[in-house]
């Protein structure tokens, strides 16, 4: 009996990734990228308000997009913004570091089944049990809302660092 | 001529990268690693004493060792600190977001060669031309000694940030 709970185990865990069967999925159908982390890095940020400071990766697409200056992105790419507490560092308080885990948020572009929010998808998963946020597909209207201001970026916050 | 020109440009960059003839190396006989914001992240930062906003980057044996907990880091890690300048977004001024590029700096593990630094060789490249940081060999020791406080910790200020 145990030999078949860790054969299935072994099956549920993929090197460390979250299989479908087991992915947490957005109200509007959004499932999580398991992979984000592994993403290439487009900027950090600091939110001082929140007391978060995060990471933002992209996948392939959304990298190669940014990288060469296309705007809007295209088709495929997502984006990952990675949040966690923003902690002092105990043996160095000049230095934020991040602390516990708060939440993974993503933007998937599809211009066409995205319409009508800039052509992206959203979608966040809080805390360690990555809990789906909104009660509805409605609460897109929150995060849209909030990216407004950026419509001229693509709706995007992020820009990707430079490096020489 | 420019065709010859545009040949040995080419010919001088391999995707990007910066190619071995080209590459900074520190007073210490540390060559930059070119590929190091393809390397996964281990955690932002954000320095408030400096007005810096930061990423350290790890290659595949630093990043393996740090997930798995072993410390202290085998041969062959290295990570980066990648530093910019700490900008209020300005469509969001409650965010701080990365401007121009500051330095970059690696640490390399090789316990026999670095032993007298704790088994870490130390390097910085700074500004956009990525000038060698340190009049000679000597500068490590400014980089050993702010270290020192967190020689329980493998000499690492940074931990490897959690996700679920």
């Amino acid at each position: 009996m145990l030999r078949i709970a860790l054969v299935c185990l072994a099956l549920l865990s993929v090197s460390g990734s979250i299989v479908a069967a087991e992915r947490p999925v957005a109200p509007n159908g959004i499932a999580i990228y398991p992979d984000y982390m592994a993403w290439k890095v487009i900027a950090p940020s600091y939110r001082e308000d929140k007391g978060h400071i995060r990471i933002i990766t992209g996948n392939e697409v959304a990298v190669a997009a940014l990288r060469a200056g296309r705007k809007p992105l295209p088709d495929g790419s997502v984006l990952a913004k990675v949040a966690w507490k923003a902690e002092k560092h105990p043996s160095f308080p000049a230095a934020t570091e991040p602390g516990a885990f708060v939440q993974v948020e993503f933007m998937v572009k599809d211009a066409k089944k995205y319409k009508a929010t800039g052509g992206w998808g959203f979608a966040r998963f809080v805390g360690n049990d990555l809990k789906p946020y909104g009660k509805d597909a409605g609460f897109v209207g929150e995060c849209f809302g909030c990216h407004l201001p950026v419509a001229d970026n693509d709706y995007l916050f992020t820009r990707i660092v430079k490096t020489p």
